[in-house]
């Protein structure tokens, strides 16, 4: 840190939900840094998980662009929803993130039950981004309200769920209990030559118990009867799913994402289910930028004891550890077991919160409370450069 | 900040009001510090600002005592109060602080009209400080619910003050338009031989535009015709004051502290009133243990436009940078204006909520978040650190 050599900074947040898109959170935090080191050297990294929004952030970051299509929402109205294609080299690759067609946000609060929702618009959402000529379909889970094992998003690309009796069941999450063997042959053909990727957290799948439904189906709406319902749906599900595959798919990991999507498109499509950073982060080119800082920032809009499991500071903070990085990561809250982060490599964390305010009005001016955060984090950062130095 | 040696914490917090004493917010603080550097040597001192918890404090840090006294309270009823009589050497010290016989605090909400309430018990305080030998009697202002212009107090300590007709008049601030002269004749003897110095902030005087009728009547409780009623009265009783004592006090730094308590002291007694900070700090030694420190920590309830204006954060800044040392301050709360106290030499702060929270629950909870935002504040002087020697 001589006086002649700029301080080099990487700036990769998440979004914060509900509340400001990475790269919102990404500018903010830039206006910070600009503030206390006007010559810095500041490369923002807009990271996404693959839930809400992850689409639109990639379709940024890579130079591509966001393809507006309109689904079948998971109550079954129609709702205008999207998918990326992303810029760059390599294969034409789409983004269908799934909570733009089946997410919880779209399903109105009085019609909170996992078991009747429907990703019948992700698989809409899918032979949209076949028609736009994608060689390569990127899923990304995360923020659904749905627990249907993937069954809607697998007749929309035209797969029969048979029972017993070889009539095609519907395409909700309790109709599974019945389902006996599944009818391929009407499955769009150009799949057949497609990519299929399933980026999850690796932590949820279909069966057990920390299978999806009792793990996900209460925040879903899930009462206590529905949710022992799902499970044994989700169970015989995962049984169908894995004769036809031809392997285990009860517990295999990330089969349980998304509601279960992630078990149905790798049982019928083949698609591969894949720890969601690697798939998503390498789009970005984050190692490379990580390597090159000098200090790594890292924001989220929760830290706490769930953020070492699979949340985006704590993989920046791995990530940047591998080369020997200080990372500090910004919260919008900072709640029980955060101190467990500094285990994951994050150095230091800093709240954004002010004075005493209600959730949503924070929620409203999280921008501006980003950038101040990010100055006063940065001030002392610098009290102990001086310090070092003194 | 060698390996070989550990680095020297100066830990100078005033204390949050209503909520954690300055004692315990810098034992809070020092928790914080200790998890983050166990090696250090860490020198607390609490810091007063004369208002409520003043006496106590600086009983606590001379290794003197406090007096348990009953006096009257600002709306007549008998309180429980004390003073304390500092420990080292020097002349026997008294510390009255007004708000402990007279704070805002003592005046139920219903009846808060500050040209009503009274002082008296503040001269019933520096009476017992008296009986108990003392040689010295330095009155703390600040959070008071009074503005009568220490009528109250005077007539405690046998001052008479007559209208036009040679009448006696009672002790509230409404009264004073009518006063007209002294009678001292009554006065407490020992007075003579007592040095009383008040504490004041010197921003605060009489009478005019920033009178303290005009500026602090209506915290205290004052509606618009109360404030100018008052406002008047305090004009009248500082030309009172002044005739008797043969200098102008209507604009005399101090003479409205608490009030106008610090002009009817000056005026009547011939107390000197003195900047809070030159007569309070120098106590506890501030100069020279701030000179030893390699950083600086203070505090306060509230960082915002008002800190520069004579409240301790800024005060601690001010002296330690006079030695060249770094300042951190922690705050309750952040508000407008707070990245103007980086003119005062706080080279950084940080507030110490965590998640969106109630008031009152951040009051109860202080100083767990004290010590958390102690450690989240140092782990960023520690990424800076490492930074500049990497």
């Amino acid at each position: 840190m001589t006086t002649t050599t700029p301080l080099r900074f990487v700036i990769a947040p998440s979004g914060f939900k509900e509340s400001l898109a990475a790269e919102d959170v990404a500018a903010a935090m830039a206006a910070g840094v600009r503030r206390v080191v006007p010559g810095a050297i500041v490369d923002t990294v807009p990271l996404v998980d693959g839930g809400e929004g992850s689409a639109r952030t990639l379709a940024e970051a890579t130079g591509g662009r966001l393809v507006p299509v309109v689904v079948t929402g998971p109550v079954g109205e129609r709702v205008p929803s999207h998918f990326a294609v992303l810029g760059g080299d390599g294969p034409r690759t789409a983004v269908v993130e799934m909570a733009a067609a089946a997410g919880l946000r779209l399903v109105p609060r009085d019609r909170r039950d996992p078991g009747l929702t429907t990703t019948y618009g992700v698989g809409e959402l899918i032979r949209a981004a076949l028609d736009a000529g994608c060689e390569r379909v990127l899923v990304g889970c995360g923020d659904s309200g749905t627990c249907d094992g993937g069954a809607g998003a697998l007749r929309a690309l035209g797969a029969r769920i048979l029972d017993e009796a070889g009539n095609e069941l519907g395409h909700d999450g309790y109709d599974l209990v019945r389902a006996k063997e599944l009818d391929v042959s009407g499955v769009d053909p150009r799949l057949a030559g497609t990519e299929v990727l399933v980026a999850c957290n690796p932590h949820n799948v279909l069966t057990g118990e920390s299978g999806v439904a009792e793990v996900f189906g209460p925040q879903k709406g899930a009462d206590a009867e529905q949710v022992a319902a799902l499970s044994t749906a989700m169970l015989r599900w995962a049984e169908v799913l894995s004769a036809h595959a031809g392997t285990d798919l009860t517990l295999a990991p990330g089969s349980g994402a998304s509601g279960g999507l992630g078990g149905g498109l790798a049982g019928v499509l083949g698609a591969r289910l894949l720890p969601r950073f690697d798939v998503l982060l390498d789009h970005v080119d984050l190692d490379a930028r990580l390597a090159a800082a000098d200090l790594v920032l890292t924001a989220e809009g929760a830290i706490d004891y769930q953020t070492p499991r699979g949340k985006v500071p704590a993989e920046v903070a791995r990530r940047a550890k591998r080369h020997g990085k200080p990372v500090i990561a910004l919260a919008g809250t900072i709640g029980r077991g955060a101190r467990r982060t500094h285990d994951t490599g994050i150095d230091a964390f800093a709240g954004i919160l002010a004075a005493p305010i209600e959730l949503a009005e924070a929620m409203e001016r999280a921008a501006e409370l980003v950038t101040d955060a990010t100055e006063r984090a940065l001030r002392l950062v610098l009290v102990g450069a001086a310090l070092a130095v003194s």
